[in-house]
C-alpha cells in the first residue's frame, strides 16, 4: 500500500528521530514516483510543471533510523490549473504524518490548465 | 532584520530554484538561532524540548542560487505548553514564503509546561 | 545487483544533475541497508558503531531526476578495528561514481575491535 | 578566518553529531561564497562551470548542534582546465575535517580552459 521508503541516517537528526521537514520530502518522493512509474517526468517540457503552492501538515508521530514507512496519496480536489492532494505517512499501521498539499500547474511561471495526460497519471483512488 | 542566509547549490533542485521543503528548513534555522544567540540549545536537557506539531505554509515566490534571504519570526500565540509562531522569508523586500508553525514543549514524549527561561528567549517582537 | 535507488528532486541541484555529495550519501544508504536487511542497526549498542575515517571519491559521470541507480559494495581490506570498502554507483551499466571508504569501529569515541557478528554481516562478495 | 557557518538540526544525524557528508557540503558552500562575495556565480554562463572530479577527505573530529565552524580554502595546484584545492574545517582551533578537491572547468560537458576572471576570483592565499 502506497510508496515505501527506508529511514537512513541522513533523514534523522540529533534528536534521534526523523528531522521534521523530511516527512514533507518523503511526500514529494511519493508524488514524483507516481509519474516515474508511468515513464513520465513530473513536468511537461522544460518550462512547465507542478509547483507547491501551500502545505498544511500535521506531525502525529515519529520515525527512527531503519524504519520502513509508506506514503499514500489521494486527490482531494481537482481544478483546471491546480490539485489538492492528501498525503499520509504510515509506520506499519500507525499514521505518523498527514498533509494537504496544493499543487498549481505553471508554464513559464504562469498558471496553466493541467494537460489531460498528466491528470490521467494522477487518476488514482 | 531577521535571520540572514545565503542560498547554496545544496538548497536548489533541478527546477533551478530552491527545493520547496528547504524554506521550512530555513525557518527552523532561524528558530534555533534565537536560542544559540543566547548561548542556549533549543532544548532544556536531553529529554525535553520543542517539537513541531503542525505547519501551515504558503509558497509565494521563489529564490535562486546565490540569493540572500532573511527570515523573520514572531509569536502569534502563547499557551502553557505550546506556541504558535509566524515565520516569513523575504528576498530583499519581497515576501516569498510564510508559515505558521505550532511548537509543543515535550518531556520524555509528553506535553510539559514551557520553562520560563525558554519563554523569555522567545520574547522578541 | 547491489542496492537500488531512485533520483528525486531533493537529490538534484540547479545544475540539473545530482548534487555531488549526494553520491556519497547514496553509498551510506547502501552500507546501512546491509545491516537493515539482517534486522540489525549499523551500530552495536548506543555508544559503539562504525564511523567514517576517510573517503577517496571519483566522480566519473552524472545522474539526473528520475534515474534508477545501483550501488555495489565490496570489502577491500579487513583489519581488527577498521574496514576499507569499495563502493561503486552505476546508472544502468555505466559506472558514474566510485569511492573507497575507511570505516573505524569505535566505542565511546575510542577504537574497538569489530564484533564478530558485525564482521559476518559484511561478509558479502 | 575563512567561511563561518553554524551547525543546525538538519546537519546532524541520530548519532548526535554532524552527518559525515555534510562536511563536504560545508566545503562547497565555502567555495561558492568566494564567488558570491565578488558578485559572481560559480559558473560562467549556463553551460559552463566547475565540476567536482575527485575528493580525498579525512574525518578527524566531529561537530555538534550549535557549533560554529570555519572553512578555509587554498589553491594547491592550478592547471589550465582544472584546480586542486585544499579545504579544512575548524571547530575553534581544532581541525576536524580536511579534504583535497579537484575541480574541472567544463563547457557543455567538455573540459575547457578556466577563464582568467574566474582564476582571479580564486586568487586567495
Amino acid at each position: 500500500m502506497g510508496f515505501k521508503l527506508r529511514v537512513y541516517y541522513e533523514d534523522t537528526d540529533a534528536g534521534g528521530i526523523v528531522y521534521h521537514t523530511n516527512y514533507i520530502k518523503f511526500c514529494e518522493r511519493a508524488r514524483s514516483e507516481l509519474f516515474f512509474q508511468q515513464n513520465h517526468l513530473p513536468s511537461d517540457g522544460e518550462k512547465s510543471g507542478f509547483v507547491v503552492r501551500s502545505i498544511n501538515a500535521n506531525f502525529l508521530g515519529s520515525a527512527i533510523l531503519g524504519d520502513m514507512l509508506s506514503v499514500t496519496t489521494k486527490v482531494l480536489k481537482r481544478k483546471k490549473a491546480s490539485l489538492i492532494l492528501e498525503q499520509s505517512i504510515y509506520k506499519e499501521d500507525k499514521l505518523i504524518f498527514k498533509m494537504e498539499v496544493t499543487l498549481a500547474f505553471v508554464s513559464n511561471g504562469k498558471p496553466k490548465i493541467i494537460p489531460e495526460h498528466l491528470h490521467n497519471i494522477l487518476d488514482f483512488k
